[in-house]
């Protein structure tokens, strides 16, 4: 058996019944791209990803990364998987065809994030980070920089690495120290140094662009004194070649406890000389807001590492509790003992994987829809109203996806017994992988605090009452669908209404004392997140449903998809009934301490 | 800072007002002792334990074990802090006198594991393993082998072992296939392979007694057919002294994800002879039986390391959380950056962490608690009723104590933000530590299974309804406290309701149908054991009560447990609410779909 097979007829089921790729594909911006050319992406690079890449999850967790030198060394086969991917173009496939990009739909971008995190999710921290640099060149870099740096960096022929971590600066990105010169040439000279570059230094490529925030000798305290600086390993000469070695260099690298493929850097900045040179990106000062427009599609980002990892935990234990025979099941006739799947427990835990991993997919799918419709929609009314969503739905996405693969992960061990904590099988490492993304990109508090302070508030909260409206909408069209949905319709009926309540309470409450809000956070923040991923669910069924009625080909599929939506409305859901009074407890036995009665 | 400091102050609340010591101390049996013994025994251990074992705790799970010629090498520093431990005797506390135990109450054994547990849980298996081994002797041994092994284990001279696990008979004991074959001279030659085996062999004493569970060539199948067995290392001459090396050898010690300084190994036994040499214990076919009279202190044990796991976790969050600066609090000066203890997520975090931990040491010092009476209560009646009690909340504290322990091991790196992922920062280990308890001593699935099958219907019924009774007139003093517990009655009231709607639900339904019981059984558990823990919250909160009202020395930490148990009854006792659709869901989704079709 494979390792990892790409799911390929599950994501299928999203692009015909539930996220419409044919509607994406209607839109101007993608006349030259046709459905069978999104399968032959999603199915070709689904097999570099089996075949190349997740053969070498396991000797990544088990080498590790280690500086050797000016440079790192990454684990066996991992410059070979990168290089695969690099010389077939994969990392451009999302990108504007202006910079050699495949202008593809970003959804399938999402899809080849799950497919890739699925396979090597240390090893695709490299692409990923690039995909971060390029945002930050191609929306705020000048002309001659988008000449410099853009192509090589869609190709893959350079990656890209974001620098915004110091010792003393992590949530509070605005502490950061790190100091930008200028020069009379107008460039900068940077020194300091920056922590957790994800792969701040290796060998995969020739040159590594580095975006470094920095802060320049006049500039305001805090995030309003911020500036990017583009800082490339080598200099780029005017020809295109590469020049002068510049003066940032790994220092060490962290000995973490997952994703340990992935080089996590401390870099130094100027140690040996008057500054690494640097190239202000845009404006002075200005460097935050840059960040924040990168923001959502890191963090969405993150929330796909979850599914992946998610995916692969649960393929894993599928496969094992298929095979593995331990007592006999309820009802089993004596003799050959009975595969471990027939046991209700273990039932309960594969489903609630699958059920889990479907609602993240259908939510990440969502959510990269909607970046799409964002900017190519047909009309500003329709950009902005996707827009909206993508706000409202990122920190929902970011923690769901990333708090539930910790669950989904912790099962996949579970289902493999006393096994599972043997490192050789394997499972271990997708829980001890997946931990840090509900810290990274925004740890899920400050999903939280941006969820209540920031996106609740939009449009005086019509983006949340849009968000409402569009899932009643979908409950209408469950409860028309009769008995074969009631408890889906029941259940989120029920969500909604739960949400709805809580909402009222943060608003109000939050209105007259913030802390009131921030303390409810949390809470609030899953209820919500769980009440969205059961209106997809929904939806999904509604999807499985009218391909039933069509005779479609995937109607053994649909009838899946209907099972897996009852138990996520039955088992997954009614969890938001917890939620509420947590959220409605508020602030006040959280400061009834001080800090030392704790 | 010390890296843990034993919890006196909570754990003498406990003894004081919530599970009185003084009543345990009055019973006969506890004649010689007092309470200035027993906290000095509490005191000098956990000295112990915070100088001398604790700071062994990294350097163990760095250094891991490895096989060495014949035998393990432990990590640094392991063998020195067992021979500590040992030489002050510290093992024979909770034991009887006529053995060389100190004859204390099991309950002050229970204070020790926690203590034990959070200060190295992986080389506390040592010890622990041993009393497994102690109590299997103690019950069912001859005189003769009493006379041979006991007092050195009980002293800690020699440690014991528990051979169950074979590579095909993990939860399934009854499919093991280690051979016992009867010699002429009354004794058996052992032949087989087991795996798992926890400090199967080390250096730290000249003897180790393991505990061998093998099938004689005519026994019958499955579990009536298992015999258990006395298989020395050394085999012990008549006067006393050790003689020749018996035949079981380390093979391999596995790679684990966690617990990395106890050795988890491969033994064969007879690999170089016809056997290794064994001593029935007791009569044959009847080890099933007698490693069922184990079971509960070995299960209660493992609640007991996932709270030992919860509070060093808990420890550490709350010094970093209390000393890492980053960010404003809302409503905080600017100038200085406020602690991260001042932001309400981070706050919402540590109060989750010690309302789970106080809950757990509440139910695991219940339980211990209670076996005292069911050993030593006065009349029959009381011992009854006390074991009943113990049997039915062995799979509640087990379940509830290492699942709540990876939720606060997982907070506790979180709490560290990316600090937390780095392994030198030490909070990623509790939570690599943490998962196998979920799995060892009977998956927390097959505690579901305990629950609703063999307990539940203990006496048609009317051990839960006891429960039910102790938990409503808890609810009734409660309510009398009037205001100050007002959020804590209503929440208790509204748990202990959906614990008797649920508990009907699998009752009837599981009456007519196993399979219904089991597909619910994993989230009654859950809700049951929450339930449990807020019935303790409640109770400590009327001891904090009257400690206040009496003016009692601990009334400012009484103060604090007033909060922590509104927390809890606010923020964590809701869960159940979650949990009841998934309950009466029963088996329809689970087996809606085949083996294939998932």
């Amino acid at each position: 058996m494979s390792e990892y097979t790409p799911p390929l007829r599950d994501i299928a089921f999203i692009l015909d019944h539930v996220t419409p790729m044919s509607d994406l594909l209607s839109l101007d911006a993608y006349a030259g791209i046709d459905r069978d050319s999104v399968n032959g992406v999603v199915e070709e690079f689904g097999r570099l990803m089996a075949d190349v890449w997740a053969p070498t999850n396991a000797v990544g967790d088990h080498e590790g990364s280690h500086v050797e030198g000016d440079t790192v060394r990454t684990a066996t086969g991992h410059r070979e998987a990168y290089q695969a991917y690099q010389e077939a173009g994969w990392g451009s496939v999302p990108f504007d065809e202006a910079y050699g990009g495949g202008g593809f739909p970003w959804l399938v971008g999402i899809i080849q994030q799950e497919l890739i995190n699925s396979a090597n999710m240390a090893l695709a921290m490299a692409p990923m980070l690039t995909q971060g640099a390029i945002d930050a060149v191609l929306h705020h870099g000048s002309e001659a920089q988008r000449e410099t740096y853009l192509r090589k960096m869609v190709s893959g022929e350079w990656t890209g690495t974001m620098n915004l971590t110091e010792p003393d600066a992590g949530s509070d990105v605005g502490a950061l120290r790190t100091k930008a010169v200028r020069q009379d040439d107008g460039t900068y000279r940077i020194s300091g140094q920056k922590i957790f570059i994800t792969f701040g230094e290796h060998t995969f490529t020739d040159n590594i662009i580095h975006l470094v925030l920095a802060r320049t000798p006049d500039a305001p305290a805090g995030t309003k004194g911020i500036s990017l600086f583009i800082v490339p390993k080598f200099l780029v000469n005017d020809d295109g070649s590469l020049g002068e070695r510049n003066d940032v260099h790994v220092v060490s690298v962290e000995h973490k406890m997952g994703i340990r493929a992935s080089p996590t850097c401390v870099l130094a900045y100027g140690d040996n000389s008057d500054g690494a040179v640097g190239y202000l990106v845009g404006e002075e000062n200005a460097g935050m807001r840059y960040m924040f427009t990168m923001m959502n599609n890191a963090r969405l980002g993150v929330g796909v590492e979850g599914l992946g990892l998610a995916e692969r935990s649960y393929q894993q234990a599928l496969a094992y509790a298929r095979e593995r025979r331990q007592g006999y099941a309820p009802g089993a006739a004596r003799g050959e003992k009975s595969a471990i799947i027939e046991h209700p427990d273990v039932r309960r835990q594969l489903l609630t994987m699958k059920a889990y991993t479907e609602s993240m997919r259908l939510l990440c799918y969502k959510v990269g829809e909607q970046i799409d419709i964002a900017r190519h929609g047909a009309g500003e009314e329709v950009r902005v109203a996707a827009q909206e969503m993508v706000d409202l739905l990122i920190p929902l996405t970011k923690s769901y996806c990333t708090d539930l693969a910790e669950t989904v992960t912790s099962m996949g061990i579970q289902v493999h017994g006393g096994m599972g904590f043997i490192e050789e099988t394997g499972a271990a490492q997708h829980y001890r992988d997946a931990k840090i993304t509900q810290i990274y990109e925004g740890t899920n508090g400050i999903q939280a605090m941006d969820l209540v302070g920031r996106k609740l508030p939009m449009r005086a909260g019509g983006v949340y009452q849009d968000q409402v409206a569009r899932m009643r909408s979908t409950l209408d069209q469950v409860t028309a669908a009769g008995e074969r949905l009631a408890p889906v319709g029941r259940e989120l009926s029920a969500a909604i209404d739960a949400l709805e309540d809580t909402t009222g309470w943060i608003l109000s409450e939050g209105m007259a004392d913030p802390v009131q809000a921030l303390s409810a956070a949390t809470p609030y923040q899953r209820l919500f997140a769980v009440t969205v991923a059961g209106w997809l669910m929904a939806q999904q069924a509604l999807g499985a449903i009218a391909a039933i009625d069509a005779g479609a080909a995937d109607s053994d599929l649909a009838e899946v998809k209907l099972v897996t939506a009852r138990f996520f409305a039955e088992n997954l859901l009614p969890q938001v009934h917890g939620l509420v009074a947590p959220v409605k407890a508020g602030k006040a036995d959280l400061f009834a301490l001080s800090a030392d009665q704790l």
